[in-house]
């Protein structure tokens, strides 16, 4: 592929020295050299395929750097990556050292302000505006583009409910295509399918009741009435909306018409479209697809049971559970807050609300989760997805503060299980006359049990268990890094009598199993995928400083500093927790 | 004062019994008994005063408890306790062991959600409607009463967002007085507005935008009003919205014309209605008002700096940076998320943001503190208010949970001020030259020092300081509770030589002092005005370890539960940590 136009474009100053008439071509070129990168590099896909136009025309209109962009959530910024000095480096994307999968500070100037979780943009660039003001800065533009399911979100009405009262520089671009990474829910959301492509709402418009100036919707890869539309809007003082109507996944067929795969489709055919089978028949299954299909299952058995998920029903899995009980299973959009809240008033009534949520999300309802389920003992099941270090996507992502912001909680159970079995039998255990929260965290991806399927039986809340006798050394585990742990005994040469055990739950502690393991040891290793400062190795320092414990406590973990993206083994070696660091550590406290 | 009808109420039933012409003068009473117990036992008063016609309404039309009523915030929940069997107990209110000033479910049947922060009521009113739902329950009526204040939060939206798409039988009462504790801000509150008693917002009706059924706005004070929209919206299917106008502290002069004083004004003559003042010329200032003095004062010198409050200028005392440089301290309603993220804005332009929250509500932002502050390490600065145990408002309220949630975060330096004079060094110091995001917590009410105003003086991040030297054991304390040590120390008879440290910063630890106290003492105490799992005590247990420390670290704080209400010296000493406690703990350790 030549890219005639594409190529000779290293800032945005080059691409204003193109003629407007330039673009569609420009438009085409970039298409296809994220299609022709993400083919084979893997990354997210159909968001930036869909605001291709919408990129060249902002950078075309507006004055870059200089002028503000905050792209929401930023999976759709990768043209602007691309015509921002990073062609060259595109193919690093998401990889160890490479460039981030999101808009980066650290990056590069045009990456004004690091995204990654939803819905902060207008609030952020509200900031840079009113800074702007202050300093006498009349000039200065400042632009969220945010998506229709972020601007659903709460923390986003709250970034235009407060702009509306300013009169600081602020251009909100609604990015519109009707979905998130599954599709768009929610009155707002039914609210704009209402409006169509040159046709404003003329009653009842929510932004302009927020004092916003609104205009369009407008075609979103029309070029010609974009940079229109961006010119004028220039000039208007104030907060103002444009509400573009986009298609995700635009120009690539496949992308376009099964939205929710092609949102990061992993490798696929550039010139067929076709996403490469990764022949993933043989593998044990993802931890995602174990909570999908347990529900499913109980929940098959047990009319109490509800699922709800904020946005993420495919990620999660709890697409099954609502395929087949749309009734119970609950997908209520970028709503963290009110999800877990929600679910607390379920709890209430009598029914058992799983309340699947990934553990970087679980972030924004921690209020909730303390005031609404916690204070109130209510037995409110989260079920914490994508625990710890999660790859590519990168420190904002990454599901590792949740062990020591949870363990602070009272009433709180949490649990962690070591592989498949372990998970479905503690969802099965929080169906049975479950008396308090409890916490389930489990990690994306895969783990290594095939046969996973088991008989139901109820796990005893607070009890670990053995799984490897020693004498010279015990390690304890907890969660899924625990195949780590094994891993790395294993690899170790010589005669060293090593044991290993799972404590399952974080709280209530083993304190019976965790008494025999500090009489019986001089040497301890706490291991957990979560930050060393707060979480399981500090509940089992402070339990062996409580018994008076005389012998040597090392603790592993995610160490004090943000984890950057890369393939998690990659990370997991970084931290210190993979299974060859493991095994080191083993070793040097043992010889 | 003689209650014809009130006295006889004690449950909605025999409201019930009661004709409806009656009801104008249980209202009259039920107004005189609120003022006549709050104007001695103190408590909140404008809210409930506000409400007591819609009230009654509430009780008298739908049939609680079988009708389940989510009091938002719960300030305003007074009359709903007095008349439903709480009368007699009623002066207990907010008192250890007595009742709770917000509604709790463990107290009453008639208290179906617990609140205490605010815009739940949505979420976990629409959790019951669909609970109800799916138990073929079509009877049962969920109704959330809500401000106009709480609804502008983004966790209602998300909660009027997703009902909008539901058939649930939710009813929302919009209680409309243009105020919270202070005056509501923002377009959502301009658009309000504009809507008058009688006049329904004709376009650009945003409940309606949402799919809800709207009526009113009708006078809340006009009980023949309330009683035949409620009896009509009864039989009405679906989400709707009755929007309610009130006055926040109807029926008492006083408090109608200062509605930010009469919140919760203290004692005051119930008669005359002026508040019996205190005498506190004399006394030490609050720890507010020694942010908020100092905060103006730096401002004063340095353009760079903005404040910014959610709803706090009052509580938090940023209203006299507000009153001097409007343009530059912000009140940005109950909107916690925005807060923080539009600090985080401010500060990537380079302005100096401080951001005061209540260290209760900051569990409402810890995703965009986490997110949009400390990945990016912006120099935004949380002033964190209401730390520690708050006395009367109770487990909603106290602030016990940051020390835990904020330790693990990377990037963060934590500061707890021991007096007054401390905290305005660090205000200070956080003004020169600040390289990463900090946080500086501190106490609910007034310190002990009332030479505070010393020249400013900067001090080095991460160094603690010797309050008292000695020999025998060392207490090591952060933040205010350092008087109560002070206290402890200083009653105790006898000959021992005690050391006591003010850390003052639980990141970075003073490594240097832990050094040179770890090798000289066999014995340690801790003590923090925080949770006892993942916080201060756990810090030093850390960091002892690792220098294998062989003595004994003794961790005080707040046990690992929800403490109830009281005066904060009661449940100091229930937590273990007043200054009694203290001495008792050093004396059963040196015996």
């Amino acid at each position: 592929m030549i890219y005639n136009l594409l190529s000779h474009i290293n800032s945005p100053q080059d691409l204003r020295k193109l003629k407007a008439d330039q673009l569609e071509l420009l438009a085409k070129e970039l298409r296809e050299f994220i299609i022709d990168i993400v083919s084979t590099k893997e990354g997210h896909l159909g968001a930036s395929l869909g605001v291709v136009e919408l990129t060249i025309a902002l950078h075309y209109c507006f004055d870059t750097p200089k002028d503000l962009l905050v792209w929401d959530v930023g999976h759709q910024a990768y043209g602007h990556k691309i015509l921002t000095g990073r062609r060259n480096i595109f193919e690093t994307n998401r990889k160890l050292n490479g460039i981030s999968g999101f808009p980066k500070r650290e990056e590069s100037i045009y990456d004004t302000f690091g995204t990654g979780h939803s819905s902060t943009s207008i609030s952020a660039a509200l900031g840079m505006a009113i800074s702007s003001k202050l300093k006498g800065d009349f000039t200065t533009q400042h632009i969220a583009i945010i998506g229709d399911a972020s601007i659903a979100s709460g923390m986003a009405f709250e970034g235009l409910n407060h702009a509306g009262v300013t009169q600081a520089n602020l251009l909100v671009v609604l990015n519109d295509n009707a979905i998130g990474i599954d599709p768009s829910v929610g009155a707002l959301k039914s609210y704009l399918t209402r409006a169509k492509i040159g046709q404003k709402p003329l009653t009842d418009n929510i932004i302009e009741a927020l004092n916003f100036h609104y205009e369009g919707p407008i075609d979103g890869h029309n070029l010609p009435k974009l940079l229109k539309a961006f010119e004028s809007l220039k000039t208007k003082q104030g907060p103002k909306l444009l509400h573009v109507i986009t298609k995700k996944g635009k120009g690539l067929k496949q992308a376009e018409e099964d939205q929710v795969k092609y949102h990061a489709p992993g490798k696929f055919d550039k010139a067929t479209g076709e996403v490469l089978s990764k022949e993933n028949q043989d593998l044990p299954p993802k931890f995602q697809d174990v909570f999908g299909f347990t529900l499913l299952e109980l929940a098959e058995k047990d009319e109490a049971i509800i699922g709800i998920t904020p946005a993420m029903p495919t990620g999660s899995s709890l697409k099954y559970m609502m395929g087949k009980f749309p009734e119970r299973a609950f997908d209520v959009g970028i709503a963290e807050q009110h999800a877990v809240t929600l679910a607390a008033g379920m709890a209430t009534q009598g029914h058992k609300v799983f309340c699947t949520i990934y553990s970087t999300f679980l972030q924004r309802a921690y209020d909730q989760l303390i005031h609404d389920v916690a204070i109130q003992n209510l037995p409110v099941v989260f079920c914490i997805d994508r625990a710890g270090l999660v790859g590519n996507d990168g420190a904002t992502h990454h599901g590792v503060f949740d062990l020591a912001f949870l363990r602070c909680i009272p009433n709180l159970i949490i649990a962690a299980p070591s592989d498949a079995i372990e998970l479905r039998q503690l969802l099965y255990t929080a169906t049975q006359d479950l008396q308090k929260p409890m916490a389930i965290r489990y990690p994306r991806g895969r783990g290594s049990i095939k046969e996973w399927k088991k008989t139901f039986q109820k796990l005893k809340i607070g009890k670990g268990r053995c799984l490897l006798e020693g004498e010279m050394l015990a390690v304890l585990s907890l969660g899924s890094i625990c195949s780590n742990v094994s891993k790395g005994i294993k690899a170790i040469d010589g005669n060293f009598s090593i044991a290993h055990y799972d404590l399952r739950f974080l709280k209530p502690l083993d304190e019976d199993l965790l008494k025999s393991i500090l009489k019986k040891f001089q040497h301890i290793i706490t291991i957990e995928d979560g930050t060393i400062k707060g979480g399981f190795g500090d509940a089992v320092l402070e339990f062996a400083q409580a018994e008076n414990y005389r012998g040597k406590i090392h603790k592993l973990g995610i160490p004090d500093q943000f984890i950057e993206h890369g393939d998690t083994e990659e990370l997991y070696d970084i931290a210190g927790i993979s299974s060859e660091k493991i095994k080191e550590k083993i070793i040097s406290i043992l010889k």
